[in-house]
């Protein structure tokens, strides 16, 4: 079994550590999240050619877009050929925002991530308190994914008892200090992973200590599900 | 006295396009807020580039963060050198996110603006719904600023009335519906303005209709306030 880790890499100085990762990782992630530091530091084409090394493998550019339509229109286009998805947050809410990159990205045959939750102590502030409305825009605007914390398995559960329909990515893993396998086993299909990988000193042995914690977690609490 | 605009640099093609912009617009206005668009299609540099043209003005980087702490900062420290001031959602909370964040800008002496609510019909959804609990977020985080929308004075009221001690800018006049000068008189301190401005035969001109706008509607509806 592939391992269902999706490696963030988010926080890579040099696009020579970004190519060198995704070399060593491709063909054994199910997919990339490319952050607005990287494509900040390095440009919008370095999302191209490091998708162009692995074009198998899911790619996610997670800006976290929170903006009026037009402008998340405007970022997507710049990205939309070299990414298989886009993350956006749910709480912009649907007309004049979501309704139109929703509509965009359906037009390029790309996928909608809207997240409905956050890996850190904040989210509880607005967004968990939120979560029903949130779940709302969800249900209006049936995107591809959602993104929900590995951090809260219960905000998970939720998630994927609501809107059983859609692929969840789960952010925490590792420095965020959720144990790998406790959102797959909450109902999430991905954990997306990133400095406990992307720093270590070998990457794809990061990743194959991550899957092997996977696996054991899954084989406790679905005994049925893996081979 | 100066029009109360901060001039929405996100939808410029070319950087040329950008440096006359700064050029015929500095000295005449407030400030300049870049976007997302603007610097991944021009780069982080190009903030950097077109503030230095015109340094006494305010310059805002809205890149909407909407992070946790960690990524917010990494995204800030590109610009913090460029900018006065950096935009993000109080959607996200304190704790591991604006937190963060908020202790960066200032250890460095720039200025968190925070958006509490948007202005596009969409804001209704989620974001408004939400305003008791963003309010608590404002108090606890005390940014310099905050964005509410031009679109719905009557959030522009209760932001205001909520947190005096705030520079309220608002978004939404021109293209998205707004009269220049009803946010101003809901309460704000300025008025963001984009494509009205950025997308005139003249945008000189298209700042002083706008700034004339603002003065009569100031007249009505504080009639001590302008000279």
């Amino acid at each position: 079994m592939k391992p269902r880790v999706v490696v963030a890499m988010d926080q890579l100085a040099t696009i020579h550590e970004a190519v060198e990762l995704v070399d060593s990782l491709c063909g054994h992630v199910a997919g990339f999240k490319i952050g607005l530091p990287l494509v900040l530091r390095h440009g919008v084409q370095a999302a191209r050619r490091l998708s162009l090394l692995c074009p198998d493998a899911l790619w996610v550019a997670d800006f976290k877009l929170a903006d009026i339509g037009a402008v998340m229109v405007q970022v997507a286009s710049m990205v939309v050929d070299a990414v298989d998805a886009v993350i956006a947050h749910s709480f912009v809410g649907g007309k004049g925002a979501l309704d139109e990159l929703k509509a965009y990205l359906d037009k390029h045959e790309k996928k909608l991530v809207l997240v409905v939750s956050m890996s850190h102590p904040g989210s509880a502030d607005v967004y968990d308190k939120a979560l029903d409305a949130v779940n709302a825009v969800v249900e209006r605007i049936r995107p591809w994914g959602l993104v929900a914390p590995a951090t809260r398995p219960h905000v998970v559960r939720s998630v994927r008892s609501r809107h059983p329909w859609a692929v969840i990515l789960s952010p925490g893993v590792g420095a965020q200090g959720a144990e790998p396998g406790a959102a797959l086993c909450s109902g999430a299909d991905y954990e997306i992973v990133g400095r406990s990988i992307t720093r270590a000193a070998s990457p794809l042995e990061a990743l194959r200590e991550i899957a092997a914690k996977q696996e054991e977690a899954l084989r406790r609490c679905k005994p049925g599900a893996t081979g």
